[in-house]
């Protein structure tokens, strides 16, 4: 007597090599009324496809021009939604993340700056950013890039975005303080919120056509993480972890993508993890009248994964609210300028070792690297920490009485025109 | 043959049972004209003694009333300046923190909450904060604490401030950018900013009244973090740990103090750590010529101890730069906003747990939590995580399909006259 | 432009479904005359699809008498001779094991505890064991049992068995010594060591009549570890980890197989780990002269995976050279009977949980337990630790004033005829 | 009002710069007619003193003759024993070990190698071991050596020793089962066992001469761990661990001693941790009828402390039961032999680094490598392994291309005859 297949179903299917358009159970923005794709049982072990977030304009090659170009109206993909049987309002949907994986047949994806005028990032306009790429190829666990020479590190995939879909009012919430954000701050570069938008929604499922319409023209936007979940980029979130939603309509309709191989705390260059088509492996269940049984849950809670990489050794890099590295400006309290130096100096040390600024700026952006908020109360400078994992390179980068040695290295993937960033 | 005692020397003596007034060795202010209370050789293994971060003010007994009290222009007591052998400006000093210990005959430290109106904290207006405290029994590595039962943790005994002495034009400016600050911002309460205040200054060692004066007048408080350190109060710069600190002076005069036995990241509540007198054990040696040879080191770089408490199992509460706690404001990528959020979270979780308000906030303070930058780049909402190790309660606090079980608890140390902080 | 698939290229393909008699790439015993199947280049990555040791021997059900009559003189269905470019005798073979996962059909695996007259274990005497079966269902990186109710722990996959080729000289070294053992101490139940043995030799590829019949008579068998690696069985030998073979012949000729989607430390059952077919995912390099630079190397070395789950919480047993759980008997410093103790108590501890004695047996040899050798040479008592790791239970296993509680479970798959072992 | 002194109360005093003779509350016998020296509550924090193992025989100098001439008739000095209120033959002590420190005033440690004649150790026979010793110098929480230069590493203080008083009954199930290993083995060098000796045999109270004699003659040895706890030198009871003893008599009567600032898994070369006076701070409990409650306990279990050092990059070496390093002897299922092996191996690669043989034994004995048993089923070759630490040298110790860069270092303290072991 022979063994026999087994495998959990996969409710999603994606195909990574064709955009989005056409592909059902995809989506690219929030809205109440997305009728779920497919339903689960609670205990079920299932899988989900995901297309990359861009939803695949970014190739692998070694130009940064598909980066440049890239439409962010379209993203993101998002796989779902997907309803758990029995979750209702006021429930809690727990979700465990079993498991994250490249499709078979992709093993590669892709680190990014946006240009300043095309998607932005943290240091957008202190470098004027102009587009950079690194592919990284996909080694079992680890990633290694040929744009990024001599560094290699062990995987956290994990879901970028995942969330529950929200109630009307609370799009409704959503919308408006969205809104108010960009009648405050008028019309920056890059924009300080992206408010809902018809032009590249897309649902994937058969709707009529003023349902359709209704959710193009309110349906929030995908970028920022919010009281769902969502995208809010937790590199914790990763493959063994275990996640708590609120639900907000009946059957939860959790919607996830945004696959990441790997990130660094604060996904500083926006395009920021490595960025990655793949398969989601989940189980749901739910804790009846959760919210309330669990505190008043007004945001998701989660448990790490025991399975982190014990990248234990580090070079920590301080940062305060004073901009030590532009016009000495000081800031109150602000722990985003804090986190800004910090990153500043530990790309400062990654230059020193011979790497060019771009590749500093997609490796603190790709790579493990942990970030503290360390002291938050001692004005008016808040403290943030980033520490730069010493197993990550090919060799000892400890400080030395010598100092640092400073090799040489290939560029990672630039604009084909060769304009690059503001070069210090 | 018998062995034979060995001791390292101890460079600077504290008496913890009395104020720093009259006590040699120790200063409150930044200045680089502080003459060096002692010099030690490259390679040595040397002690220094310091009082707690408030020179005795606070005691252990179970109100709150020295917090109330607190006079805040006598902080930091600093223990130094240590002069380096061969440490010039431009060299970087090396400081091994070899050990943070309590002294032998004081084995307890205390957290506090201050007033509004007196110190402040990062929830000082959302609260109305009244004074609270906490007083913890160290238990060799262990704290746990009378007022906060049930819970129990390894420290990491650490220095909240140290760092090198400014050069002159360093300290110059500090204090433009901070007056700036204030002149910006005003007056409001808390300050956002503390100058140069001549009341409460200390220098314990004898020196001429003309430059006592101006080091009175100019000297920088100690407050905040900056380029050469101070405060920046990083948990991680735990026992074990090596500091890389660029030097501006002859001598590099180093200075520390405000030990802490445990600190949360963030220090939320600004008297925020485990606060104790205590023993530093230190070895310093430079790096000639190191600012540049560590790629133009604008502020301190460290390597954490490899003996960190493994609290790895976690519940992670997540936090965006929208009040969701307060008033609904959404901010724009703000980093602070979203660590509020994320404690505010975490604080909820606590209290349904069966902590008073008080406590919850004390224990954020004390505590081994990890708060990590998770994502700042998703417009408008930075995420910041806040991760609560549940290992350090006595009983299992992973959430049930039942909920979290709600316990009775003693409280915290309040003021005497019952006087409390805004009760949601 | 889309993106284009990429895949390592898979050297070796196996039909988990099917035994292995008649599948290329596969065979069962040691011997330099097996010509190598394929060739990788250095650098190279490149997949290795594996059957389960018993090459499909055991079911997914709910009786063990598959384990109970598993023919034994069939193991190890070993993927490979794979040859890689450039190695020589004298060199070192660098084999990075990328990853290692099931099937993606074939998502369950087997823990068994074999008769005490058809395979054995370390407590085949002691126990007089009768054939036991968990099968184990991956859940991603979970393994959970419906034979073992209430654990659940992330796999540390690894190749159970992976080594170089012997050279002839070296071949005939095995054969002797363990023919010598085998002469030494004669026929005991279950037997000391497996000499070579024609019945059930199996090698998958096209080679001359004599030449086979050389290699099955004098082929080594694949049960113990030995110089060139093989068998050893080393839990953290898992995804992510790098190796360091000594190679003996031309190619290096490197065999693998046995892959464990988990195992405890000691493997105690002999079919011990969670056993599973899959593919492993390899990169090879050749260190030249290496044997003689890495300090006349006599055995593999090995760097572990960064990603080793942080069970740090764990409830450590104690075992001696004492056999206080059988006649009380003294032995001198025997590590091995030291274990048997440790592991005993920690069975002792797992019963009184309310787990059978099976499910104990069974559990060990699963989960990721960690055995450490504490001390060696306090005559007569070696002592030897095992830890219990407390986050794989679904509830609070520590001990407390009320000690343990004990609750009901349902039992592991027994044999059809309900004979068990001997239940102390 | 100032704070006040508190400090636990010190229930036995040792003066570690004296032998024991003379002083009280030091006993180097177990019996259950020794009386307690003190008693403690339950729940109190409490310190007490511990003498080095040897009673100061050891000296701080740079040749090993003490090492050679050490009297172990003498060892170990123990201190207690101490009474726990209400504890009674069947419960289970709690022991929390809170803190383990040196002196103040006696900074530093040995670790040494003794003569095959005199002590023996692990490869005593194969070595023809001559005293050799490293004096180890504690900077704060790193020890270093002068005499193994290059290394540096975080502590693991813990008491190498420590177990409740046996019963009448259990002292005397040791003294005939230890009894009859002797007569089965006969008197070869080094012993198989240490039975009772009333020469060099200690106890520090006041007690009729009867019942001294009576101890002395028939008290066990304190060489072995044993059912009680004892000798179990396990490196993981470090400080922050809680154990759970078995109680035999009333009052439980704990002695503790033997202390070490660090130990590798195995302490191979018997003399082999870190050996220290120094300070233990504990605190106990009972949980009454609990061997019963605990599953029928026979040995002491333990929860590790959360505060174990992060060396997690190691180089793993393996060891068969084959003597590979010897005559080539192949043994059946010994984990002793294995250790032996994977410890020889370890030391080869030490000693291409550029270390004496009698450095990397040392270094063995007192680094906190990690022994496991890995495989203990595969006939004939039980698979242990050893873990060398990379982060504890000062310099980068993986294999490269290039093999492993072998440097020059000033060697171990002798003899001062200049007579050195086998020298390969």
């Amino acid at each position: 007597m022979a063994p026999e297949p087994s495998e959990p179903r996969t409710v999603v299917h994606v195909d990574p090599f064709k955009t989005e358009v056409g592909q059902k159970g995809l989506h690219n923005r929030w809205h109440p009324d997305i009728p779920a794709y497919c339903k689960v049982k609670q205990g079920e072990v299932f899988k989900v496809e995901c297309h990359d977030w861009t939803g695949g304009q970014i190739s692998n090659n070694d130009n940064s021009d598909d980066i440049q170009n890239v439409d962010l109206t379209r993203i993101h993909n998002l796989s779902g939604p997907i309803a758990v049987e029995d979750a209702q309002p006021g429930d809690v949907l727990v979700v465990d993340i079993l498991d994250i994986t490249p499709f078979p047949n992709m093993q590669w994806g892709y680190t990014g700056v946006f240009e300043r005028t095309n998607g932005g990032g943290l240091f957008s306009n202190d470098f004027d950013s102009k587009a950079a790429k690194a592919i990284w190829d996909f080694e079992g666990v680890y990633a290694v890039s040929r744009h990024i020479p001599g560094v290699r590190f062990a995987g956290i995939p994990h879901p970028g975005l995942i969330g529950t879909a929200p109630s009307q009012e609370l799009l409704d919430t959503w919308n408006k303080r969205e809104r108010g954000l960009v009648a405050e701050y008028g019309d920056p570069t890059p924009a300080v919120a992206l408010v809902p938008n018809a032009q590249g929604a897309y649902i994937g499922q058969d709707i009529p056509d003023d349902v359709r319409k209704r959710i193009h023209d309110e349906g929030a936007r995908t970028i920022p993480g919010r009281e769902h979940g969502g995208n809010v980029d937790i590199k914790n979130l990763s493959r063994g972890s275990r996640c708590y939603f609120p639900v907000y309509i009946d059957g939860a309709n959790l919607s996830l993508g945004d696959l990441h191989f790997s990130q660094g705390d604060g996904e500083l260059s926006f395009c920021g993890a490595i960025e990655m088509a793949g398969i989601a492996t989940l189980k749901c269940s739910v804790i009846k009248d959760g919210i309330k049984k669990l505190g008043d849950l007004k945001q998701p809670i989660f448990l790490p994964s025991p399975i982190d990489p014990m990248y234990a050794q580090q070079i920590i890099f301080e940062g305060l609210s004073v901009d030590v590295h532009g016009d000495g400006k000081q800031y109150s309290m602000d722990a985003t300028v804090a986190y800004k130096q910090a990153a500043r100096n530990c790309m400062a040390y990654i230059r020193k070792l011979g790497y060019s600024k771009e590749q500093a700026h997609l490796l603190l952006s790709a790579a493990p690297i942990e970030s503290h908020v360390a002291a938050i109360v001692d004005v008016p400078n808040a403290c943030v920490t980033m520490g730069l994992p010493t197993a990550i390179f090919d060799r000892d980068i400890l400080p030395t009485d010598d100092g640092i040695e400073t090799r040489k290295y290939t560029n990672a993937a630039l604009r084909s025109d060769g304009v690059r960033c503001k070069q210090d």
